[in-house]
Parts: structure tokens; sequence; C-alpha cells
């Protein structure tokens, strides 16, 4: 692996509440891992090579906490129903046809290019629960170049025929295979257990999941609290459970011993807030979906001043789109509508905290993730703004916050990951 | 003017709740207007050039009915505070700068370059109290083909030293001299008498800006009931008023006789849209820039049942795009949102009628535009959708869907107004 300094206007988050800006400095990478931000070449590495960017901007990699793969192929559309109406009208037949694994190559190629030429560094990705679909999809993004957590989802009730998994048996026994195949069998892509949701799982396939997240060492990704009539419908299901969040805890799948991302939490009452914070749960804040699907808005700065991890999510294709900066802007401005319809006692989400979530929120999942700290892996997106033209001067915050709102694949010039260039 | 044939698939509003979409069909143009829709070219067009766009799309152009020219210069920019606070610190210094017509020519350039490479064809257009910079933005428009109204700004109270005009007589006489100037100055470009707000207005100036109207015979356009200090601003200002649209009316500058946009209305009463109804005037819906100034959501579907004139508008720099499918999805995104945290009495919108708001809804100001029935003027935006690739069939209906939520520049191929080819 090559080391290499890296100059332009350097941009992440000091902390939740600030992002340092350094223009004209020099990222440092050694090994994979930046050795720090200078602002002029330290003699120790001065005979390192220096790619200048100029006067692009380079921010740390963005994480998308929560994303569906065979889901990419229906994004914008049949969005104007609620979640459940959702699943089985759309999400369920689409998902249907990763039986066939030549549908899954055409439509997997395409998901894994767009994220590839997004801003996406790290992802943590639904499959559907087809062992040699999901197979190829890590192929797919191990060939990408980015690092990716992707999961066989297990589903053996409560879903269709053509969607559902013969037993609990078969689908522990089909997970166990696959977890033995894939465990080691990439440098960037690993295995994550995935329950679609407690709707989808009985509590034998739940327990049994646990099982093998513990005995694997494997981490855990499921929905948590995302739409009313979901949550009712966990209720019946789960007597014992006082909240939807203790359900999982029962099942033994809700943070503590195997690392944990929950996507939504959209209706997170404090017990279920406090058990996150204690089990070091992730939430995956998904906004665009939330709002397509009329699920509702999360109350994000509450949970991040709980010190809960939040990372955010495209959901796709509960949201539309693989691009995070434009589900940046839409959690800025779902945070706003709540603070004005729902509840002045949550505050809108600021620029400087949305860029923390996406960066290092989510990129703590991944361990030493979205920062250029020393000693964080060096994921990388370098930004060529000059298409956002404007006529008088900006500086470069200004610029940062312009790219928020309005960037795209169009505006990313370069992109490393962990050191190695994608593009 | 030259007579041809578009052919390609076809979509335009049936009426609010209904698409009408036509595969593979023929849209002839005679003499910028639409001569109809056919299944095949009727034999007295026979002799008629086709374009054939294959399987692209082809759909009226956008009318975009409120949008801040010199604003286009910081969308996405300083978006973490509300309405009067953005006013002082962002818009008014940014809009002074339009004294000097070298800036202005820099960025208006930049502005109307982006409108024209967009789906918008017509604009009702915010320019400063300057009127030297706002005639030069009347010839750049002019220029790129678009049809639009224009209105130089009127301000003499409550603003800023750098951004108010000297008096009423003064605003009066220079908005005098400009109409003049460019009432049949332009084949596509028409003053709008446009008083900034009521806040920013004397009296004086308002009673001396409608009797303008009413001389010239020249449209009004301003802002209501946006947000909820304005709103109190409002009363305190004009306490003979019972609702902040009827300060206008008592000024007759409400509608009636002169046609007239008003933007946002995100807090109209009954009374006041009761009143809007009656004197015909046009609700610029902008919820892209209500939700970025934490403004509210306008209860639009609420205003279609009314039969209220509604229209869609991206409020440049409230809101931070002119891309207007973002503008149509932010519009679904945020009714979902009011009709999920506020009021379930006011249902979300759907695909359908955000594409009648956005093409004939907004159109209609501009007289028979936004549809390809008969008579229409011929605005047409060709979409080539072939980058938002996809592994399964598509119809129609679902891949015009699909850019509503995801397109932009890069899949208007071509664009038409009143049968003129711009790109």
């Amino acid at each position: 692996m090559a080391n290499f300094v890296l100059k332009g206007n350097i941009c992440y988050s000091e902390n939740l509440n600030k992002i340092r800006i350094i223009p004209q400095a020099y990222l440092v990478c050694i090994e994979g891992e930046s050795a720090g931000v200078f602002r002029a070449v330290p003699e120790c590495y001065a005979a390192l090579p220096v790619e200048d960017f100029g006067e692009s901007i380079i921010i740390p990699g963005i994480t998308d906490l929560h994303v569906h793969a065979p889901q990419f192929a229906f994004r914008g559309l049949g969005m104007d129903m609620e979640l459940l109406d959702w699943l089985e009208s759309h999400t369920f037949p689409e998902e249907s046809k990763y039986a066939d694994l030549g549908y899954a190559k055409r439509a997997y190629k395409q998901f894994v290019n767009h994220m590839r030429r997004s801003a996406t560094t790290r992802a943590a990705v639904f499959a559907t629960i087809h062992a040699p679909a999901t197979m190829l999809l890590m192929d797919r993004l191990e060939e990408s170049g980015l690092v990716s957590y992707v999961g066989k989802v297990n589903m053996d009730r409560n879903s269709p025929d053509i969607l559902c998994e013969k037993s609990a048996q078969a689908s522990l026994a089909d997970t166990e295979q696959w977890i033995n195949d894939t465990k080691t069998r990439y440098k960037n892509t690993r295995p994550i257990i995935t329950p679609r949701f407690i709707p989808s799982c009985s509590d034998e396939l739940m327990h049994g999941l646990a099982a093998l997240a513990e005995k694997y060492q494997v981490p855990v990704q499921s929905h948590l609290s995302e739409n009313l009539g979901e949550i009712q419908w966990v209720k019946a299901l789960c007597p014992k459970a006082k909240f939807y969040g203790q359900a999982y805890e029962n099942f033994g799948m809700f943070g503590g011993k195997s690392p944990c991302i929950m996507a939504h939490c959209v209706y997170s009452g404090d017990e279920e807030v406090e058990l996150m914070k204690k089990n070091g749960v992730f939430v995956a804040h998904s906004p665009m979906s939330n709002s397509n699907l009329s699920s509702g808005v999360a109350p994000v700065t509450k949970y991040l001043e709980a010190g809960l991890n939040v990372g955010l999510a495209s959901d796709v294709a509960g949201g539309c789109t693989e691009n995070m900066f434009r589900v940046m802007a839409d959690a800025i401005r779902a945070s706003k509508l709540r603070w004005r319809l729902q509840d002045q006692a949550v505050k809108p989400l600021t620029i400087d905290q949305i860029f923390y979530i996406a960066t290092l929120g989510g990129g703590r999942f991944f361990g030493k993730v979205g920062s250029f700290e020393p000693g964080y892996a060096l994921d990388a997106v370098v930004l060529d703004d000059r298409s956002l033209d404007h006529p008088q001067r900006l500086d470069v915050r200004a610029r940062l916050e312009r790219c928020i709102y309005l960037a795209d694949d169009r505006q990313i010039s370069a992109k490393y990951v962990a050191g190695n260039r994608l593009f």
C-alpha cells in the first residue's frame, strides 16, 4: 500500500458541533491511515508524493449506515403509501426476483456502480433472503473498493410465499452456511446478521440468529420503531416486551455483546433510548425514507444529546437516492419541520451536526473511520465544486455548506477508501 | 416560426388527479402552439418534419412561479435561521450588491444559464430595487428564450440603508420609468409590480404601486403569510386588516383587476383563502424554502380542493435549487410530514397532483400554458432518463415518477418554449 500526501482544503468534524476547516493543507496517508493534517508537509514525510487537488475540498468519506441493495431497482417508485402496504406491494415482489441470479447480477451491478461513484465509502447493506445473490452482491462490492457489511436477510413468517424461508431451521442453516462462506472470503466485505424486522421473524429464528451472532462474532442490523402500524404489530407479537427495542433485547439481538445497527428509531421512547445507550446500539437515521413513507421524523438531536451513536442512512428505496448529500440536506429540513410542527423542545439539526453524523457518527461502526485525525482510516472524498458557480468570494466553510445542499457525483473528482484510490 | 412534430412518450395532466400518458405518440406544433397529441400523424400534418425522441419522455415545460434571481448566488447558504433573521444577515447584504452592474452581470449570467438548462420554461422572477440591474436581468432572460415576468423590487421602509429606496415617491418614479422602459421592449419578458412584502413598503408606496398596476395593466407579485413572526409584524403594521391578505386587498394589490401571485401562503386562514379565490390570486407554493427556513408547510391539497390557483416555486434562495423536479419531490415529502405531524385532515400530495401544479397550475398565470391540449403554448421538456438505470421493465408512468424524484439537467435532452427549441 502506497504512502502519499493529499493537498487541498481539508474539512472534518472536530466534534459534534464543529467542522474543522484547514485551507490549503496536507493530509498524510501512511499505510491506509491518516497521519494527520498539516499546514506544511512535515520533514519526515517530505519524500512522499503529493497529489495537489488545488482549490478542491477534501472531506472524510461518508458512511451509509442502512441501504437495501435490491431495492435500488425501484428507487423513486410507489411512494404514495405507508410502510406496511409499500412492503407488500413493491418491496417483497421486487426482492423475490433475486432468486434469479441473472436478475441479481444485472441489478446489483447498477447498484454498486452508483455506490462507487457516490460520496459513500462505507455502508451497511441489506440484501435479500437468497444466499447466492447475497454472495454475488458481496463479490461486486468487494471489487468496487468500498468497505461494507452485507446481510443475507432472514424472514420466516408474515411474508408472502415468494419471499418466505421454509422454516426457522432452514433459514438458520442457510445463514450459518453463508457466514462460513463469507466470513474470511473478502478483504473489505463482511457478513452481518440481518433479521428483516420482528414481524418477519419467528421467535425460534430470532433466538437462533442471536446464537449465530455470538458464535461467529458477527454484528447485527435490523429495523426499529419506524412506523406506528409496525409498532402496534410488534406489541401484539411480543406481549412480554414493554417496548419494541426490548423485544430485540429479549432475543439477545440488541447490541451489547454483538455490535448492532437499528434503522429509523422514529418513535423510540425514553426507555428504548436508554437501552440503546446502555448497549451501544447505532441509530441509522433515515430522514428521506421516513418522509417518503409518511413515517415521521426521528428526534435526532435528542438522541445525540442522550449520547447515542447516530449515523446517517439513505435507506434506499424508502429513500430515493444513494446521494448522501441530498440525504444530509433532507435530514436538516425534516428536523426543522419536526421542530416547527411537532415539538420545539427538540432543536433542528445544524450543518455541523449533520456533517458529523454522516462522517464520524456512522463511521464509528467501522472502527476509526470518518475523521482525518491521526490513526483514522484514510477514507476521503474530493469535491471539485466549480460547477456550483457563484459570483462572489466564498470561503471553504460556505462552499462545503453549499455542497451539502447541492452536490452529487458530478462534484466528486476523486475518492479514497483506506488509502486506496477508487477513481 | 417553424411547424413540426415531436415523437416520444408524451405525458401531461388530464386533470388535477390524473396524468395522461400516451406512449409513442406525436405532438404537433403549429405556430408555437400544440395542435394536439396523436397516435399517428394526421393526414393534414403529414408534410411536417418529425423529430423522433425515441423512448424519451416529453412533458410540458414547468413554471417556476416564484424565484429570486439575485439570491441564486447564495443558494444553499445560511439556512440555519428563520426568515426575518435570514433576510437581515444574508439576503439584504447580497441584494445590495446589485447596485453594481458589473456584479449583476456576472451573477445574472450564472442564474440565467442554470434556468435555461433546467426544466423551467416560464418563471415569475424577483430582481432587486435596482432598475438598471433589473433591466440587465431582463435582457439576459430574453436572450435565453424563457418566458418570464420580472419585477424590480420596491422597499422604502424597515430595510437597511444599503437596500432602501429614498422615499415612496422616488421608488414610484423609478418603477414607472422602468415599466415604460420594459413594457414593450421584449418579446418574452414582461415587467411585474413587486413590492417585497408589506413590512418593507410604506402605505404610500403600496397605494402608488396599485395605481401603476392599474394604469399600465401590469400584474403584481409579493409574499404572503410565510412565517409566524412576519404575520405578527404585518398585524402590527396594518391594524385595520383582519388578516394579512386583506392588508394587500386594502391597498388594491390582491388580484381582482390585476393578476397577482402570492408566494408561500403557509398560514392562510379560511377568510384569506376565500379572498384569494374570489380575486383569482395565484399561490406560489414553495415547499423547499418553507422547510429550509423552518416556516412550516402550506396545506396545498386544501387550497386545491378550495379551487385556488396553485403553482409551484423554487423560491431560490429560500429554496436551494432551480431544479423543479427536486422541488416537486420535496413538496410531496413536506405534505406527508404535515399530514403525519400536524393535521391528518389535509391529505398529502400525490404524484399526479404535484405534476399538475408544476405544469398547468403555475402555467395558467401565463395563459394557455402547461398542457399539450390543442391551443396551448408548445412548451416541452424532453427527458432522456437512460442514466437512471434499472434492471426491470418500467412503463412510462413509472419512469416519469422516477424522474420527478431523481431528474436534474442531465436528463433534459431538449427544451422548447412556445415552439422555439432552446437546445
